[in-house]
């Protein structure tokens, strides 16, 4: 299989370095018939896009999508959607002094080991810019699951290092560059911030992504179960060090009894489950969570070595994310949009013919 | 794609129902001339099997496997490999109260709803009795992994409930039936569970794996990363509910001069990587953690519908696992040895040409 | 990927070898909620089965199918179908003069020089008889689409050798060993199989197989047509040197005016594309036609090596098809309704919600 | 599976349509290392042009490619290589007239009923210019093969219409527009195709494609058996109706103890296995043979129907190809080396351990 391929029936072939001609992407099985625009794809690169906050990485990039094929007088064909993003802010000279060194908590000595050969600028093809191709197809998916089902995936920061961040609600997240669910909080993330830029250091964050409206029966046990797959896309994105699904890991320490989702005729009484059980979507909200690591690229010294194995300092210059996690939130519900997108139509191959008429919860989740 | 199916060039095809004639599993894509017998697999199934100790589910089963083919004069083919395990001990008279309702944790409800029909006999496809193919062939790739590179793929508890069990020694682990490394805390862990059983309640557990003696270059990016195809496989282990790599959760509140692990000739000077950087392992040892849930099936009575969606009271009896996570260990390494097996192929496929004379450091993780 | 798999929605992982313990398979994706039973299944194998006249091997194998999981109480359940037919009949004393040499025409040579080890009883894993599971799946899949659709894949001899077999009706079929659509020649085809019996020789044969009620629309342009699915499906059947579909080679040397099939209303005046237009459907008779090569078993002494490279002479005894042929019908009906079978699914996945009220011809054939 | 991928690890990801914007392919699993340039990937898009002699469509197309990534300092990276190819001469008004009618032959109505949307400007994704990527990509691959294993894939036409053309070398083909390996017939060849441009008709053809210096041991038995993924590939070819390997049709006449290939210490004494013995290569030369249907469309009024079903005349003006078998050669040049590649990574995953000393015959083939 391909391992720059996402999904099995809808989909997403990723290409691109960071310092290339262009990145982009080709989505192979979404449905015809489905309108579909670049203002559609764009919204959501432009949620992720560099150089929006002084919190993020001065690169700037625009970012603007081109449709390349699989759209015919404004609608989808159900051949493949061929996505084109054309990098046009390149600073090379910025990496010169990595060519022959390997930056610590980066893929560069793991790529020169793997295929004796590496694209050092900008991190080659493992720098996160690769998300963008991953936004474009996600906002594919997020339209398509809108229409059909009604479903929504959403998400915003729970956590900045050590700073918790109580949720509030989500209209505060596009309000400001946090995505945060708070907008009390901001200012005193706004502050944190500021400290670590001038300490030339980076921090880690947490995201949650909810997704809602969500049909029953998604999840193709036993291997491709929902949140396998769920946790196989998030896993998946750079920096990401763990993920959760529902209670997570406060699980271990729960009772049976607590943590077991009663039903009721009126819909599930809570949701440790995350919206998944025996690895089938429920009904209920999809809850995950996901830690992102502190960026490796930072301006202080930090010991390496260089191609030959000896001893060499590495010190990074240059445009860089203090914290990645700031703009992982678009592309976490790009993810989740596109694995729900996946199993949707998995679903539909061998369960189309499926008629449950009872029982019919309502599946709702506790308030949050 | 076969949602059965594990694997993209070295694959394991599962099958049965906890209450059906049989279960088990066809490997794919084995090397051929590796010497193989049912007692290599045995060993690994017997370490699983339930009815071992007074902690676990008192289901007696032999858990004998007969390999179908494959395999001549006692070496793999190259052929596929079929295993097969005979069902004996089912008590379905157990399980019929649960036919017209939906035990709350369970997959019932959501199996129900996707395939409008359920063999409810012990919780049919999703009981974790159809772990047990996963460990016969997970003993074939810990066999070949050995004999090729001297990777091991160990695993043991690092908590039970609330009770935190600080590692010891790796030599503890199989003289207990916790899989802990610590033998002193063993006393402590069993009286908690005869608690448990009294109460009729149930509690989840933390399992840490780790795989040493990995070879440099596992993984392919940008969405078969070997993180996320970890990922993948720990969270469709029945009842899990979290994954962690390196430092996991703990990432989101360390500094990047922290987390980023430095180099030297001599090695890594740490590993919060986990041993996978960029998605790629490193050479150092890959470090894995998962959240195991407590079980679904108590004896206390649990509120839940019936399938007409009327109001009805569930309550387990027969045999069940107080805490499934007991068993956990044996089946998580199997799967990570899988997923390790599988990009050792995929990693020959494409760069079994490459040849990268330096650096050549030796992966050193600091002591635990 | 599993190159012992077949299909990518609707999968069939078939195994065993010649001699061994079992052959079988496991069917992966089955819809849910069709009856099935043993006896469904049965009919199918006992159509392919060896033994039953004396113009096939002479070994006697009852092919007795157990269905070991995927359906209960006699319905599918969406989970996998593992199918196993024992072993009874070996004769591995008949193979004993072959295991240092390479029999021509046979997969000796290159299954030893591709694993480095073979299992030489019997053809191993090479023999014919491992197209009894696929038999076997076949008949879950021709089920299926016949309630479904109204589908039927049906199959005749249409050559024997040098004997062309012109079709008179379908009801012939099965009332001869030959599979011939033609009572009066069956007289004929007798007297030469003998002959080539005595000669201690074999020969080849043509199969067709038409499938009737087609929905339109199934195929996976580009790649993976339905006509390329098809095509790999029959090429990769033992024995099959040739696969055309409908005017097939006479193409050639058709024009453009005669070979593109007309339409009216009424439906298409011809059907030269034998079904298929862009690789997809289009709702007439698909038409295929394939060429089986004559037995490479047989009494004449053959000129060959052995493992060190030293001519040899190879003859071979016991039991052998003089025209393996003669038993391909069932197995192309088979493979042609798991092309279809997996084609249906892949496209109610991606087109489910695609409405086409008009045109609504009738896909009519003109008469054979 | 995605439908436009064809490949399992040297995958290729086809996207465009005839009058998009753009046409192109991603290929992913390339190994690193190989010197790769664009003058590498046009030098076989030149060969496959249109416009470049009378005989062929007058639609004048650059298809000059650009290459997006996967190459870093003139040598492949191992990640995705994006190709892309812009449409220049889309005279779209040319086929204004067939949007409400279905062309016979042609995928229109296939499309149509699929899809329920249809881009019916130069067929769509239906075109032969699809095949333009197809041969992009086969460059890559027709470069690797024969720098790892000096294999080369060689075409050549071996009929147009009723002419048969007897093979006299290969030096001729790239001298004249048919790929005919005969120089002497082909004045007889274009007479042949002026008179069936002023009749506004069109014919097939049959072409022949032959690899050398195959290594042994290449194809995945029991289903992506060697042949069985050429025919598929062939098969999946626009316009073809038929595929042969070795002796193919032929073979249903022959006598066993004429095709079965004997073997000697020097090589093989036959190939009418076509280099393909039990679905695995044996060194020897693969030979196969296809049908090309004559083209759909043509100057003669044909009969068909439109979009509500009523009749209706269809005559096709523009640009057209009488014959387009003439340049099918490179395209299924490029697919034999696709399908080659992809099965030289899965071996080697496989296999890549294995060593057998004995025997090494030289695969010699009679001299054609």
């Amino acid at each position: 299989m391909s391992g720059n391929t996402l999904g099995t029936l809808f989909t997403v072939t990723n290409f691109g370095e960071s310092h290339g001609p262009a990145i982009g992407c080709v989505i192979d099985g979404c449905p015809p018939g489905m309108a579909l625009t670049e203002a559609d794809i764009q919204i959501e690169l432009d949620r992720r896009r560099p150089g929006t906050s002084r919190h993020v990485t001065q690169r700037q990039e625009a970012d603007q999508v081109e449709i390349l094929s699989g759209v015919f007088e404004g609608v989808t064909t159900g051949t493949p959607i061929a996505l084109l993003i054309r990098n046009t802010d390149q600073r090379s000279k910025d990496y010169g002094n990595i060519a022959q060194t390997f930056r610590p908590g980066h893929a560069d000595y793991t790529y020169w080991q793997k295929y004796g050969v590496r694209d050092y600028r900008g991190g080659g093809r493992s720098s996160a810019r690769l998300t963008a191709p991953t936004v474009a197809a996600g906002a594919v998916a997020k339209k398509w699951l809108r229409e059909k089902f009604g479903l929504e995936t959403r998400g915003c920061m729970s956590a900045l290092g050590e700073i918790e961040i109580p949720f509030v609600d989500w209209q505060h997240v596009p309000e400001n560059p946090f995505f945060s669910p708070n907008a009390e909080i901001v200012p005193q993330l706004e502050a944190y911030m500021d400290g670590l830029r001038r300490d030339g250091d980076s921090v880690g964050a947490r995201i949650e992504i909810v997704a809602s409206g969500v049909p029953v029966g998604l999840g193709e046990p036993l291997y491709d179960r929902l949140d396998a797959d769920i946790a196989h896309a998030m896993m998946g994105l750079n920096a990401v060090k763990a993920v959760e699904i529902g209670a997570g890991f406060a699980s271990v320490a729960q009772r049976g009894s607590q943590h077991g989702d009663e039903m009721t005729p009126e819909g599930f009484a809570a949701n440790n489950a995350g919206g998944i059980l025996g690895g089938i979507s429920s009904g209920q909200d999809i809850r995950v969570s996901i830690a992102i690591k502190p960026t490796s690229s930072i301006r202080t010294p930090r010991q390496s070595i260089d191609k030959q194995g000896a001893s060499a300092t590495v010190e990074t210059f240059g445009r860089h994310d203090p914290c990645v996690g700031i703009r992982a939130t678009p592309i976490a519900e790009a993810l989740l949009a596109l694995v729900l997108m996946d199993h949707a139509l998995r679903h539909r191959a061998q369960c189309g013919d499926v008629v449950v008429e009872t029982p019919r919860i309502a599946a709702q989740m506790p308030s949050k």
